[in-house]
């Protein structure tokens, strides 16, 4: 992945920045703000001794340590990247340590449920931010962070009514800083429009390549083996890491069941048209999705190249 | 894509090989089959005019008609490379141009349907083996194929009982030197197989970028900025040929209206699941899921990089 960030900045952004959980998002912030100077000190907090071990060997953050309130003393930008189930219980736990004046944010899918659980935690004077970085991969872990993770992806800011202006505007700068395109819309908004651009969409991958595996006619190894006809497209994201995404659905629920509703009616529709041989319906429908595919792919969301591009697996 | 196709063969497999289909698949075979010296004459028939000056100017034919009983004449192979729905009236136009002692073969993604509609069609001595190579991209036309779309992929061999055996295996013999790992099933077994790996998968993407779509409360521009979270992976087979694509469903109707029976009980499962909070039922799955990814990536059938590797859209 080639570096396209931007150069150093001559003076951080902000003094101290605690990360708490250094997963896939948390050591590419990790890696993206020593690249940036974006931080004066970057202070690396994880409950696993395994993953600050590692975080201390790949050398992306300056201080490491197991203690919450001991890792978020003095920072002046505290950013949970813990899974969303988690965030209530990782905000109290720092909450000793927290700064008058400081600002806490997150990287979660989920916003209302966040918003819920961090806000009672934080104490009078401490600035919460939500955020949420429209980026990733399948991959989980630091090892999997790369700095250039945000380049041109979206990040989705969801400040409660009354937040702070200044502090807001620092988060975006933040993440402006990473290259990535911000934008401000309510939490409740957020997490219907995650619900079918993400969250739907995983759920219906995790399913098929279940579905595919319990089958009694058809066996796993055919299914592996004739993957490239379609299949192999939904195991990807069926790949990602499932604490995560088990508390994305949980504390998503309603927009989740409400989207996967319309699916379903949607769902049945085709299957009354293929049943009844109504092509037209069909052919309607498989015309109107290439618009959506063009659009993406215009807006620098997706490769154009056929086939994404992929590297073939024998090379 | 690198060409990675073995050395020419010093004498061609088949004198003359008639194609009769120019898009992706059909302007692929001509592009391996002149490669690698499989045919000693090759001939395009498409019944568009377009298309036949296109395949002129890329020069991937020795001769070009729109007359599919003048273009199969003296033919040793002819290949029908169009959608399953007009296998038929293709088998019965040609007709009167077949050789005895001809092969006819396909690539249709449906082979029970392809069987009952060429079948009655073929004078006595003209031996019909159905093949379907397991390959393609959601691009389409003469200008979308490339000669190494068939390395390391499957090609499936669907012929009837009592075919000659010859036959067979000249047809594998032409797979296998265009780099597909040939198999070999019954119709009824290779329609349920691909249901599952192939059909469904394009339906459920189709519908979900449909309703998408379709969402009142959620902006079509909304969708397409944030759909790196997921979303993305579906659109690009949602881009696929909507006529072949309208074929396949309609002439695989009880394998696909099964399947989907199966994905929808499962879907209800996991909805409910979500609906009472049994995080404890998805984690299972989500971790079930992660182990058929990484057998596809160990056979050789998807890139092992994060993201497909692909290319990022903004480079």
């Amino acid at each position: 992945m080639p570096e396209r960030l931007g150069p150093p900045r001559a003076t951080p952004l902000f003094g101290r920045v605690a990360l708490i959980g250094l997963g896939l998002i948390g050591s590419s912030i990790a890696r993206a703000a020593r690249h940036l100077q974006l931080a004066g000190t970057i202070v690396a907090v994880d409950r696993s001794e395994e993953t600050l071990a590692r975080v201390r060997e790949l050398g992306i953050a300056d201080e490491v340590t197991a203690d919450a309130a001991a890792g978020v003393k003095d920072a002046d930008l505290v950013i949970l990247c813990v899974p969303v189930g988690a965030c209530g219980s990782v905000a109290e736990a720092m909450r000793p340590g927290l700064k008058p004046g400081s600002i806490v944010s997150d990287v979660g899918s989920v916003k209302k449920s966040v918003l819920a659980q961090v806000e009672p935690h934080l104490p009078e004077g401490v600035h919460f931010v939500p955020a949420h970085p429209v980026a990733g991969t399948e991959h989980s872990g630091p090892d999997a962070g790369f700095s250039t993770l945000f380049h041109n992806r979206w990040c989705i800011l969801t400040p409660p009514d009354g937040a702070d202006e200044a502090a807001v505007e620092r988060v975006r700068e933040f993440w402006a800083s990473m290259g990535s395109n911000v934008e401000i819309m309510s939490a409740q908004h957020h997490d219907l429009v995650l619900a079918i651009t993400s969250h739907v969409p995983h759920l219906i991958a995790y399913n098929i390549v279940g579905t595919a595996a319990d089958l009694e006619t058809v066996t796993q190894s055919e299914v592996i083996k004739f993957s490239a006809g379609g299949f192999r497209d939904f195991t990807r994201i069926a790949a990602s890491d499932p604490t995560m995404w088990r508390d994305i659905f949980l504390h998503n629920r309603e927009a989740v069941l409400e989207m996967l509703g319309r699916l379903n009616e949607d769902i049945a529709y085709l299957a009354r048209a293929i049943r009844w041989g109504e092509g037209d319906k069909l052919f309607e429908l498989f015309t109107r999705t290439r618009a959506i595919r063009r659009g993406i792919i215009s807006e620098g969301q997706d490769a154009p190249d056929p086939d994404f591009g992929r590297r073939r697996g024998d090379q």
